[in-house]
């Protein structure tokens, strides 16, 4: 599983800013990364007129463009997803995904405060803060980074969330429901498809192993 | 695996109309319907100035913005994804994928052409071409349909790519790379995953199955 990281705090505290700056330093230290923003209000993305747009105006329920250097999808969706069905649907091939908001996931967070800005912080250690970046000291048994100290902000992450993870890790989905699984399901589940698949041309020592099982749709049975 | 259907034809022959005119037929029909639109020259999508195009040029990998009822994802790749990949990574919850060009892939195709424009197909059968939609007749022994006639050719997409698809499909992925199986080996690991899950707490009958096993980048390999 690619880690997670939520960079929260109020509007206007810098978010977006810090963001632009742990990119670069993550990026240097040989970390791909992927961004996640959540907005509760809608947004635009798509260019009127163009093929995309108009296949999206039809009523296609995704969109994707693809290019021999970019990809940019558009979908519809019917619920506001969580970070981690974002990362299971969505996200391949970064070492890990930052995002700017999702105070309410349950995901570790980084708050960013500003003194001329907010006295309280929002996120304590029950929400899963895991740090602060502040123009002030704050006292919440997490380490408080200076807002501006991006490159000792990166080592934490890198520290915490990029060096620490080795342990084989199983997600199972049946009918887009996650399905949990204890450690002991897991590594049976591992042992299991390990060995099945240990036979096939083409398959060694794998790292990251994706089946998928689609026994049909029965048609025109949705809408 | 969600059924591709390509719609081919020189530039300016009309595949964008006919794809704006489909996607409502089909969607009337009861299916959802991806679009997939290929690009070679590259897009440009974003807005300047916005969160996720500040992600983006700080050198995110990936940005997301999601929002409860849409979804966008732009992300950088290294080579020209065929449809397959794009299938197994990108799309979900849709019933048939169309695509506008795409004519060297090797998914279905119906070619579009208008007599005013070109005198010669594209495509023909061994090209995996399935049916035709121009204003003049063809003889290239599959299914010709006026250029105008979007509710003919959905009810032809319908029973070719949509009623006939009962069997179970497997499909395995080991580090990114496809995995071919035959037929007795997908059944086999059908019988074997769905034996394994059968008795979690909360799968039941499944229909779709996606199992993830990931067992641990070690960091800063890359780049």
């Amino acid at each position: 599983m690619v880690p997670i990281l939520s960079i929260v705090g109020k509007s206007d505290s810098g978010k977006t800013t810090l963001i632009e700056r742990l990119i670069p330093e993550l990026t240097r230290r040989g970390y791909r990364v992927a961004t996640v923003k959540h907005d509760l209000h809608g947004f635009d993305i798509d260019r009127e007129g163009k093929d995309t747009w108009r296949h999206k105006q039809a009523g296609a329920h995704t969109v994707i463009i693809s290019s021999p250097n970019k990809l940019a999808l558009i979908r519809e969706t019917d619920r506001d997803h969580s970070l981690d069905d974002i990362r299971r649907a969505f996200v391949r091939d970064v070492d890990i995904i930052i995002s700017e908001g999702y105070k309410n996931d349950t995901q570790p967070k980084i708050e960013v405060s500003r003194a001329a800005q907010q006295q309280e912080l929002l996120c304590d250690p029950r929400d899963n803060l895991v740090a602060i970046a502040s123009d002030r000291s704050h006292d919440r048994g997490v380490p408080c980074f200076d807002i501006n100290d991006a490159a000792g902000l990166a080592d934490f992450i890198v520290k915490r969330f990029l060096l620490e993870r080795a342990l084989p890790k199983v997600a199972l989905r049946v009918d887009g429901a996650d399905i949990s699984l204890t450690p002991f399901v897991q590594n049976f589940m591992l042992g299991t498809i390990t060995g099945m698949i240990g036979a096939l041309r083409g398959v060694g020592s794998p790292r990251q192993v994706e089946i998928l099982v689609d026994r049909g749709v029965e048609p025109a049975k949705r809408g």
